[in-house]
């Protein structure tokens, strides 16, 4: 049999429903690709291959009962490691947290494993989910950092080491690795996805993302994880039964662009701006660029003083007994989120709402906002993850936004563009990025 | 004909539809009863007594076409001066907003008048609607406070001055002055009527409220003003079309409530310690007194935090360019407010969902919550609006309320008992109310 590892999980699911394949084998020929291919990247936190034959085994003796399975039965998923899961430890990326297990999957886990997926292993994370790294390297380039904060769930999947994975974001850590490791990431519209028993840095930012290669797949497993869960109030009931045959669908006709420079364009490399001009360039009349008016630099303010407050909030444990073992940039971002007023939170909150209305208006005309995914393709070195930048906004905002490795930058290597949509308008925004994907992968 | 000032909101609703009064004749009685009460009373922040015949005559001009009819046709409601109106100005209890006059009518009263209804009046509210006094005094006794920040609404209900008032709550604005002046106050849960248009203290805590005599007459005036506005993005669809006949229906079987002591109790008079106690003797089998663990206390620092800190942001300009036009209260709260820090503020804002989990196990078992409205009857003085704390936790959780005129204090004063029920059931908690007050109404 070819190698499993290179399918999608879409041609997977119909393999294993239709008993071509089994999980066994599937789960075979993914441990292989790790043990080629990992000792270099680098992207597991946690990894027991014999426990992972064992779940596959059991998914297998269930599906030949006959009774029925679900759409992603004996098929892996690569879990970020601050995703709470009971058979698993869920370490966060700090020594502080290692070998501490959850009494209860997460929600998303939950789901999954409903859904009959089995938990892969647990993909590195910066420590925290903020800045300081972790141990993976660019599967493009080792030198080069995969992007945080989500780095071993983007790495595995550009590697064909899992089909997809799960991410989070609370900044750019689902669209900037995304960009980096030339895969899909996609951060949902905030109140799709839950966050219950997941790591919390901010009550008001943080997102569960997902990684995939094709945006079939990324709808796939969002229909199994998009749902209301009481735990988290922020959900919303959100019907994505479509969603699949969205995706799918052909666009009535093309779909229009607003490029959006925002005042950070300036801080693209060369090469990468050449890449967008050349894609912008390519998308002719489908696309007009527009410069954002300078008054959406507040966003950035508003941003970090919700994120970095949270998060002086969400930490205050560890920070307060546990200072010394905390990682420098997060021990600075949480001092400077002990500083804010609450008077500037409150106008921080409350204005997201007036800076989405001026989108709004955006997509009365057109059908998604395009903007780099990063500020250029992956740097040297493994100490600094890469800027959020680009991605800021559209977290700040709760948008749905979709990384897409559309172009190559500096050295050939991966540059992502971001595609965003309306809010609640996640299927839609998946066809748009499929027609992109189509219509303009590299050298077409 | 008899006093149509003292007829219910549903009774003149039928009467008007039915052709057997004019809104003319309707408003004429107002206009004389406000004639002879409000010297003494001040309810009135602004009341144009020709504009108000004016309206009520094309209001009958347009009944009399034979075109349809909203429930609330003809029917004049007074209105908090902190309501944007396009006819009247909005002082918003400060000279620096004499004469202001909004562009647009607040999506309240734009429903209201949808619904038919006449914009009476503007009612006296405290300065900002936050602690500095209006004018307003206690119809029960010219010598007390009527409560704030609703003053006028509540005094102009209890002297029928008008047969329904709109109010609003940030902390206890609508539950005590209903209490100290002997009549129904409501505040409804979080997020089913709009606040656009209404002066805002705080995004978190702001709650548009009802003052009427009946429970018929609440529900009739809710179900028109409860509405999803896109322009106030914490408010969701909400049926309440079924609330009138809910309110009006029997329980299947006597309701069951808890008592609830907060730390609170302690400041009671003893007078009014008393009535409570005869109230629940009389509830007998249908009550359990429940002490509230004393980490509920933390809510009274979580909402402080959250409506000062609000009320910074949301006054910047006026506490900015003068600062020395405001009142002392209000300049305090501001000052308190900037000093609050925002890691404070997001732990404030996450708790409501842990807390609020906490009292819906209560709901399980109980149909409702009983507390005292006030910490006693209307105190002497005008200076003092009262204090809100009896209402606090629940405009923090943002759980429906009401409080009703079922008891009587020191010198006979009315003394308001709150009934508080689970978010999102205002109709149940309406019909719960309805049958305290069928039975246990004072002498019953």
């Amino acid at each position: 049999m070819s190698d499993l590892s290179l399918l999608s999980v879409v041609e997977l699911s119909k393999l294993i429903h239709d008993g071509k394949i089994s999980s066994e084998e599937l789960v075979q020929s993914y441990i292989s690709k790790i043990e080629k291919v990992d000792s270099k990247i680098q992207a597991w936190a946690y990894f027991d291959k014999e426990f992972l034959l064992k779940s596959a085994i059991e998914s297998d003796q269930y599906r030949i009962t006959g009774k029925p399975i679900g759409p992603l039965h004996g098929i892996p998923i690569a879990i970020k490691d601050i995703f709470g899961t009971d058979e698993m430890p869920t370490a966060c990326g700090t020594p502080l947290r290692e070998g501490v297990r959850s009494k209860n999957d997460c929600e998303v886990v939950n789901l999954l494993r409903n859904s009959g997926a089995l938990v892969m292993g647990k993909t590195v994370t910066t420590e925290f989910a903020y800045f300081d790294p972790g141990k993976t390297t660019n599967p493009h380039d080792h030198t080069r950092t995969p992007g945080g904060s989500s780095s071993g769930s983007a790495a595995a999947v550009a590697s064909f080491m899992a089909p997809v994975a799960i991410g989070s974001q609370t900044n750019g850590s689902v669209i900037r690795p995304a960009s980096y490791c030339g895969v899909i990431g996609y951060k949902p519209t905030y109140g799709l996805i839950s966050r219950h028993g997941v790591m919390k840095q901010s009550n008001f930012l943080d997102h569960v993302g997902i990684f995939s290669r094709s945006l079939e797949d990324l709808a796939f497993v969002a229909r199994e994880i998009i749902k209301k869960d009481p735990e988290d109030k922020s959900t919303v009931a959100y019907s994505a039964d479509d969603i699949m045959s969205i995706v799918k669908s052909k666009p009535p006709f093309d779909p229009k662009f607003v490029f959006f420079k925002t005042s950070k364009w300036k801080n693209l490399d060369k090469d990468s701006i050449k890449s967008f001009e050349a894609f912008i360039k390519k998308l002719g009349s489908n696309v007009e660029v527009i410069d954002a008016p300078s008054h959406f630099d507040k966003i950035f303010e508003y941003h970090q003083i919700i994120h970095e407050a949270d998060m002086a909030y969400s930490f205050s444990d560890f920070y307060e007994k546990r200072k010394s073992k905390l990682g420098k940039k997060l021990v600075e971002a949480i001092e400077r989120g002990l500083k804010y007023k609450a008077r500037d939170y409150a106008e921080a909150c409350e204005n997201r709402n007036y800076f989405y209305d001026q989108f709004q208006e955006v997509f009365h005309d057109y059908h998604a906002i395009l903007t780099p995914a990063s500020t250029g393709v992956a740097s040297k070195g493994l100490e600094y993850t890469g800027s959020p930048e680009f991605s800021t906004i559209w977290t700040y905002l709760g948008t749905p936004s979709i990384s897409l490795p559309l172009l190559q930058g500096s050295n050939n290597l991966p540059l992502g563009v971001q595609v965003v949509g309306e809010k609640f308008d996640d299927p839609r925004l998946m066809r748009t990025a499929n027609w992109l994907m189509k219509n303009f992968k590299k050298g077409k």
